[in-house]
């Protein structure tokens, strides 16, 4: 089954808020074999609003839509589906009740603008958003349906895997079968390997498709295929995994769709490894991403952030020495800052990143982008030297996927 | 002048991959007075492709897409574009010049893939893309105009603000002046805002509109007003904010639309202050975001990313008794964290953070979501619990942003 989902806010259209709606409706609504056949952002206002839902119908049975339902003014997203879909706007007391329970769980007090909330389209029915005020709106017309959401990614994404899902389900009863399969690929370009894969994509059957998805420094591909029948699609994506896990080997560092810092903490949890990192240029990300991920406490146990001299020297034991003679960005000080952090907290691995982020501090010899890693695991340690192009953010999400790869690759073969 | 937008690729479909292009262009071709009337997400499907080419320039006269050039199967754009704006395919000698260059910079070798990249339809005009292999083209049809652009933003990026919006400028000639202001306010619930806001809204002309966006514990209101006399709107705009300030007062922490990292970093170097942090459930986050910023050296001297309770004993010095009675996620555990590594960085102001961001590790007395937050600046300490609602990454990022605000309040006040 196909679906449109129509994305309502000034504040994407200047891009102040980057949507991300769509993308987690679409990973959770692709599970059941649906999918989305268009996204369209529009601004708050009403005629762009009808126009889109016009446009969307014409294509699609489902029509989702988030945001547009805030209590200020700017937000006229209600009355618009009132005039598609008719009736009036009723005060509804199961509303209220709910706002009321939102907002004194929060401990606030409740205004004539989180009030007002609680009027909706008679031609609605309503789903109660148990963690906001906006209600969430389920029209009918024929065999269409639209089911209107808030544009707080929380919510959205609370409400309808608790409740909009399964309602949808019910409501259409797929009969299409879908399965995924996402392999995370190091070692090639997209176009190296493209080629190297060019015989196997000749004899995929037509309800299968593979896709590429590079991201810096990785590539993940996809298989799809949709079918009525389970096993014959089960199979077939089977034995095409199997194909591409004999033509790629190590190559493939993961069979889940998992973040970098997710595939290498398994694999530290797997070995009872422990880590740490001390950080300069990347100032905690490599932090962040690891203990983003739920269990994390299992290997990971702390990191420095380096940004002076002084953490570096006073800290990790970096000699004075070495800073004067190679300067904070170079092989001796990684070396010295790995060798530190993992003896300072005690853990098995550590990761070590000095570097030029930029837009300054650059000079001929270490231009922006030049970034020296070191990565540990008990007794070895790997130190390589980086030039990443492109802006502060993106040297610092570079050399992090870099660092994360070079450690994982180190504890694979250890 | 309205233009649309058209992004392309299955993976954002399927939500591997999020949109932030669409984004980019709206804030870079805001400042020259244009407006993005729409955004269209569509598959690598050439049907998809000119339906929403179609639907676009029935709106506007300027259609930019990105995505769906790369050099593998899936990508059918080029020739789609070819089908709609005519001609033939033909390989463009500037353009392979271009492909080997940039090949060559990154270190590669030129496959069969990225050669093919030099075909383009005869009726474009070919923007040399200097940091990517997928060459930009411009199509014309009577007075529209299509400009394709590769996927990868930092390619987008770079092009946009190097060639392509100046090649629009150019050609469209510009004569509406648009001017944006933003502020940035804490205090508030959107609802509360509003009410306060109820008779400032009621006299603003109507060239001039006032949106509210929201993010998790602030605020943003922008003024935005198009009028063809630049100095009608400026005068307006201005006296409107001056307006804006004398209702708001201190709850508006910043002019500029800049993150909390950034508005908490200038006024540390306004004062010539130095901070660290120590963080148990962000993690690395709060130190990550400070050092986004460019020239936070000058404030930034490091982190203690405490996962451990050894590292919050052996390097802030915790005691042992305080982890022991109180626990590691108490009011007492979060000042021996603050005072501890404001000494051990040696810095004047200093942030701590410990809490369960889930989803295991909560109990009924402490459930998860709850944290406690430390800020110091000289001899000062302002210590609170939050309750966050929300899923772990929701928990780090409210952690953070209270942190930052709770940090900034104390430094505005010393």
């Amino acid at each position: 089954m196909l679906l449109s989902i129509i994305v309502i806010g000034d504040e994407l259209l200047i891009g102040q808020v980057t949507d991300t709606n769509s993308g987690w409706i679409a990973r959770n609504i692709n599970p059941i074999g649906w999918t989305v056949k268009s996204v369209r952002v529009v601004a708050d206002d009403a005629v762009e609003i009808k126009n889109a839902i016009d446009e969307a119908f014409k294509e699609t049975d489902l029509v989702l839509t988030t945001g547009g339902l805030g209590p200020t003014k700017d937000d006229i997203t209600k009355e618009t589906l009132r005039q598609i879909f008719g009736g009036e706007m009723i005060y509804d007391k199961a509303t209220e009740a709910n706002v009321l329970e939102v907002v004194n769980k929060r401990h606030l007090k409740i205004n004539p603008l989180t009030a007002a909330q609680a009027y909706v389209p008679s031609s609605c029915r309503v789903i109660q958003n148990k963690v906001g005020t906006a209600p969430i709106m389920w029209f009918e017309k024929g065999e269409k349906v639209l089911v209107s959401m808030p544009g707080v990614p929380f919510e959205t994404e609370t409400m309808m895997s608790t409740e909009i899902i399964p309602q949808l389900i019910a409501h259409f009863n797929a009969h299409d079968y879908i399965e995924h399969r996402t392999f995370v690929v190091i070692d090639y370009s997209e176009s190296v390997l493209a080629m190297k894969l060019d015989d196997f994509e000749t004899h995929i059957p037509d309800y299968i498709k593979l896709a590429y998805l590079p991201k810096p420094g990785l590539i993940r591909l996809r298989l799809t295929g949709v079918h009525k029948d389970k096993s014959i699609l089960e199979q077939n994506i089977e034995n095409l995994s199997a194909e591409l896990t004999s033509i790629l080997g190590k190559s493939i560092i993961s069979y889940q769709d998992l973040p970098l810092s997710k595939i290498l903490g398994n694999e530290l949890e797997r070995r009872n490894f422990t880590i740490s990192t001390a950080e300069s240029c990347t100032g905690g990300y490599i932090a962040h991403q690891i203990t983003q991920n739920a269990g994390c406490s299992a290997y990971f146990k702390g990191s420095i952030v380096c940004y002076s001299n002084d953490v570096k020297m006073n800290l990790l034991g970096v000699e004075s020495t070495t800073l004067e003679k190679d300067g904070a960005v170079s092989e001796n000080t990684v070396i010295e800052m790995v060798k530190g952090v993992s003896k300072l907290i005690n853990t098995d691995c550590a990761i070590a990143i000095s570097g030029i982020a930029g837009p300054d501090g650059g000079s001929e010899t270490k231009p922006v982008g030049t970034v020296w890693i070191s990565v540990k695991c008990k007794n070895i340690i790997n130190t390589s030297v980086f030039h990443f192009p492109g802006d502060r953010m993106r040297v610092i999400d570079r050399a992090t996927m870099e660092a994360e790869k070079m450690s994982l690759k180190l504890i694979l073969n250890s």
